[in-house]
């Protein structure tokens, strides 16, 4: 067991987006300092972090330069380079660990994980080519969606098939890619669970929020969700054993589809997550944060929340209404610093604070 | 009337300590970048800004190189000295203005000031030698205080008289400075108004806060103050009665009395306040970035307050307590990434969320 960082220490972020962007704030929070690894040039993190480097994840000298700066090194995305974080570990630690980052890292791993966790998750199967395709279309049935085993987010890498007949232009599609077919679950609800453990062992989660989507991007979240509090508890329960037994360090988003059969987890992700923003106006200690003390060696926060709170993503063009969203009132405005606006760029956020 | 600052746009901030720290964090959330221009090494804002000046308020092109880098100036305390404000207002306009910062650097224009606006203030005289000073304590009576007119702040560059024996001893200590000489006010209370002006005229105020020092600096701010309907509403008008005579654009500290003849204004101060921190747990918008919005030309936030606060000061070895208070229920940590602890000196402060 180390001890916790303590003030003006380092924490070393791969990638240099939004989600790094308000990690570094929350380290700043705690008196820690940030030093950032981004390959492209002015990245939203830049403008709040202590000291920032802009190169590939291919050039050696900066990787090793960067690692031998900070104290940890953590990560904002989880499609950072094996070969990167490789010659990073061998310097500094990473958190989270790296066997849960490649257990997230792969939809076919991370499916196969939580099923012999005894966790419900969408029926699947591994596709290799059209044979194995035509075999899983036949076991789970259609309509079903095709996807990339890795690389895939915010609908990217997916492919619906409507019936068997859409195979081939699927297959197509993703240009051969190792893939997974997965079938349609019929759910009500999403909900996720915003959750994290620090190298002591202790779980914090905060309540589940209620998502819903547009295009295929995250479009609000709503806290409390509606669901039961039967619900609730199994949401957290089911975070909480998923962490332990990843022996995890750090914040983790896990989304799961409200069925009639219970909860189905859709899938995890190895970092602070975007239905988790709410928690900078919801709670006293937010995700961001959490992350930090978690991976840190910090107390963690308990995950209270004292604030209803709406969060709603801006997307593209929708960053022109911030005239009118700075008028309304408990509206919190969380803007990323993009100067260039484009569809489907995650832009900004709000955190409308119900009660 | 100039349009509102856009997404990545630069604020310079004179001053690197830990609000300059807290307006670079709020400039961020509304996606405006921070050039911080500070002398002294390792400024606590360095870890949160875009770019930083380590230079002297002599060194006239770094201050020149800074005042062209940027969109416009603020600061974060007042005593910024008079030839770098002149030099850089020739390059860039600088908020709030000159006229708002030169009255309440100095004690005896800013009491005037108040006075001639029809507000209470302390009983004062203006001492430049002896014989004013005799002739003051003669008028006013003792105990009274004698402060320099400038550069004062946390109890500093005060002295108190019991009584007129005093005289001599008192205008040593502070060494022939000019001076004023203040009669002691009788109050129960001493509460602040953080109050904030854009340059479209809209003014908004935040809930009056009730303060508690310690060593004569402040230890506490809690939110809503314990006084009635009618004196908050007084310290609201009163506190924009203030900003519009000056013509101010930004957010402004007002220190208030609480006695049995109403409110007495102690002092102002032209920037984010100590006393205002519990908005950052308490608000949607907080002071720091409703100092950001009113400076950038951006509506201001209503000044809503969605829960209530104590803020507490951690100063000097205060900061031992962070583990302790990291595992506090609904408490939020504000650490300045200090690493030298000194015997008075602000390290962090904590908003306990309290309902």
């Amino acid at each position: 067991m180390t001890d916790p960082l303590p003030t003006g220490a380092t924490i070393g972020i791969l990638g240099g987006g939004q989600l790094g962007r308000m990690l570094s704030v929350a380290a700043a929070r705690l008196g820690l300092r940030t030093h950032i690894f981004e390959p492209g040039a002015d990245a939203p993190a830049g403008d709040v972090a202590h000291e920032v480097t802009t190169a590939s994840y291919e050039d050696e000298s900066a990787l090793t330069a960067f690692a031998q700066s900070v104290d940890l090194v953590t990560f904002e995305f989880e499609n950072v380079p094996t070969s990167a974080l490789d010659l990073i570990e061998a310097i500094v630690p990473i958190h989270p660990n790296r066997g849960a980052l490649g257990t997230s890292q792969d939809r076919l791993t991370e499916k196969t994980f939580l099923q012999d966790l005894g966790l419900s998750v969408a029926p699947f199967a591994d596709i290799t080519d059209e044979a194995s395709l035509n075999a899983a279309l036949a076991r789970i049935g259609a309509p079903a969606i095709l996807k990339t085993r890795r690389f895939g987010y915010d609908g990217k890498g997916q492919v619906r098939l409507q019936s068997a007949d859409d195979a081939k232009v699927a297959l197509a599609e993703i240009a051969g890619a190792p893939a997974i077919l997965e079938g349609f679950v019929d759910f009500s609800a999403e909900i996720s669970v915003i959750a994290a453990r620090n190298p002591q062992g202790e779980v914090a989660c905060y309540d589940p929020g209620m998502n819903a989507h547009r295009d295929g991007i995250l479009h609000t979240t709503t806290v409390p969700a509606q669901v039961s509090a039967n619900l609730r508890t199994d949401a957290v329960l089911l975070a909480a054993k998923i962490l332990n037994a990843l022996d995890y360090v750090g914040v983790m988003g896990v989304e799961l589809f409200v069925t009639s059969r219970g909860l189905i987890v859709n899938e995890i992700a190895p970092r602070v997550h975007n239905s988790g923003h709410w928690t900078q106006n919801g709670c006293a200690v937010d995700q961001f944060e959490q992350h930090i003390r978690a991976i840190a060696g910090w107390p963690l926060g308990d995950g209270s929340r004292h604030s209803d709170v709406t969060m709603e993503n801006l997307i593209g063009t929708d960053v022109a209404r911030v005239s009118e969203l700075a008028r309304e009132r408990n509206c919190a405005l969380h803007l990323y610093g993009k100067t260039q606006v484009k569809a489907g760029r995650k832009m900004g956020h709000v955190n409308r604070i119900i009660g």
